[in-house]
């Protein structure tokens, strides 16, 4: 393996663990990054309805990008003429960009799945392409991405056992094949444990890969349909397996309860289109549970949309005239919702992590529950 | 008329003229405005896309509401919980709101014109509504603005003769009873000027109303699509009827040569959509002329919309990527053209102003057109 391209500008630091649940900081080339965190998705370059400078003002510390949709819009030549994804955007902090593996898998009818990669037809007008594991690290170094994924299949989570193993056979050989295809020393990958929700599996597939030279792990295939039991006892099966001296990301997770108890079972690092789609959409999340704003309770409510938030929204707005704003289709509706949610995100996993950091993860997460009046899911 | 309510807390002073040509500041309870100056829309309570704090950055000093809209949706009771328009909507400078005439002329077949005022069904759920002078002065207290405009009707431009007059008449009449309606001494009151295109009923209604204890004086019932050069000898036919010594507003006034040309013909104050609609739509204003962002001739360009301009998203964006996000149908895209053309307007104004005060107006007026390769169009 000693040919192997290795990147030299990131590291994982393991601070504290408090039970299952650990503390960490992540370093890459374009700053620092501390776990647990939830990265914002910004699938277009852009986290919707956001500026970066808005980001920033409550802590975001990393995004997420989407290869698939990248390469599609606005493509490859124009991201690479303003010198990267970074550039474009006007983000000069941390991102991490999929495969595209996800997106390719879920064109059902629009693929054909070789050895050597996928060929589709793109969601916008139908064009031809082929993305193979070579392909994809190409494109997300001319990205720039400061953490890279690997080309991955993401099989339906009830798919037959014997299509299971197949697909975790040619992924593991799509994950090497990522490995040997990476030329920049300043872009880290992480490896993709897949496994639907079988134990076995994803033991498995993690005992498989915790010897290959990757920056840090990911758990793929989840949140794609399973319930939050099975989301959570395989997560349970799965961390234990995984290096921890690397970081553990569980990829497009989730509601704030399933990241405070995937945190509780050993992850790092989250992302999940949710709070902005649903703040786009007038539904609110806060300490005390889900506000639908749009609701005509809170027309003359002068209330905001969170008592226990600080942010942006929540310090200078009213449920009445936010929900005014979603009634008239006002796009600050759609920016004070994002905003509020996307800060409400990244405040659990601060507290998480000083709980952490303090070894009072567990009250934490009680109290977490006690706020929203709602039972502590079984472990 | 001793027993009129005046305002205490609106002054303006006239600080220089150049031609005719004015540069003057205007005191209102919520701060000071320096004119020539462009007021952008915000009907709803929310200037489209915008925050208060991203209006601040370029300097916008007043903004419009829209009494009717703002009536009809949230509501007058909604926005009395709040303490007022400003308070609601987080905007501590001076607001303007029109009186809703224009908005319930233009319901051509839903409302019924008497004496006493206007039966009308609104666009949203058809409901039966009633404005008169006391209705909607009523109204505009309450929303606490800090310059309100009289009862008007504006008819079309093209109307008959006899039927200008008969409204002329009763727009007097209206603006008497607005007079004689006000309790509040701290909220100023424009009269509006009618007489569609033609000079002599402008002169005649602007004698008329210069006895009037008006705060200032608009020009309403123009850009209602009438040609430039009738909107031009209209204003100039109708400014030197008006008192010197009052603010002169043109109402819904226009493009960037429209407001050069009709500062040149001694009007103080305008408002529009078009920064804030045709931004929406990717139709930027620049120094150099119409930039139309979505065309593919941007798609690689690392240029900013406007070379010549420092608002923020001229300094951190490209038309390449700026052209992305639109035709992502992105949020961001609407925010950065509209955080663009407006402060372009605020801009455009200000330099006016510092040209007049430096008494060298007509150089500024020319180099304007010089920059857009347009010919001056004739006085």
């Amino acid at each position: 393996m000693n040919e192997l391209v290795e990147c030299k500008t990131f590291s994982f630091e393991l601070q504290n663990c408090d039970g299952a649940a650990r503390a960490g900081r992540i370093k890459t080339r374009n700053g620092e990054i501390q776990t647990p965190i939830f990265m914002p998705v910004g699938t277009l370059g852009t986290v919707k309805s956001m500026t970066p400078e808005e980001l920033v003002r409550f802590n975001t510390q990393i995004i997420l990008g989407n290869t698939y949709h990248l390469y599609i819009r606005p493509g490859l030549d124009v991201i690479e003429a303003h010198g990267g994804l970074h550039k474009m955007m006007n983000w000069d902090k941390p991102i991490l960009t999929d495969s595209g593996g996800f997106q390719v898998f879920s064109l059902k009818d629009l693929r054909k799945i070789e050895e050597d990669g996928v060929t589709f037809q793109d969601h916008i007008d139908g064009s031809k392409h082929f993305f193979s594991p070579e392909k994809v690290i190409e494109i997300q170094e001319v990205l720039g991405s400061d953490i890279m994924m690997v080309f991955d299949e993401c099989p339906p989570h009830d798919a037959p056992m014997d299509y299971l193993q197949k697909s975790i056979d040619r992924t593991t050989r799509w994950e090497e094949r990522c490995l040997k295809a990476r030329t920049r020393d300043d872009c880290a990958l992480f490896g993709i444990i897949q496994g639907a929700t079988d134990p076995a599996l994803r033991r498995q597939h993690a005992q498989t890969l915790r010897s290959f030279d990757f920056d840090g792990f990911a758990i793929g295939g989840l949140s794609v349909g399973e319930d939050a039991p099975s989301m959570y006892s395989t997560v349970e099966a799965t961390t234990p397996e995984m290096p921890s001296d690397k970081p553990r990301y569980l990829m497009g997770v989730g509601k704030p309860e399933n990241l405070i108890e995937n945190i509780a079972r050993g992850v790092d690092m989250f992302d999940c289109v949710l709070p902005s789609r649903n703040g786009r959409n007038g539904q609110c999340l806060t300490h005390s549970g889900v506000v639908n704003i749009r609701n005509a309770q809170h027309r003359l409510s002068l209330d905001p949309i969170d008592a226990d938030c600080n942010c942006y929204a929540c310090t200078h707005y009213t449920r009445s005239y936010i929900r005014h704003l979603f009634k008239s289709k006002e796009i600050l509706a759609a920016r004070l919702c994002t905003w509020h949610n996307l800060a409400y995100y990244l405040k659990l996993m601060e507290s998480a992590r000083e709980s952490i950091l303090e070894n009072r993860f567990a009250a934490f997460r009680k109290s977490f529950y006690d706020k929203r009046s709602q039972a502590v899911p079984m472990l």
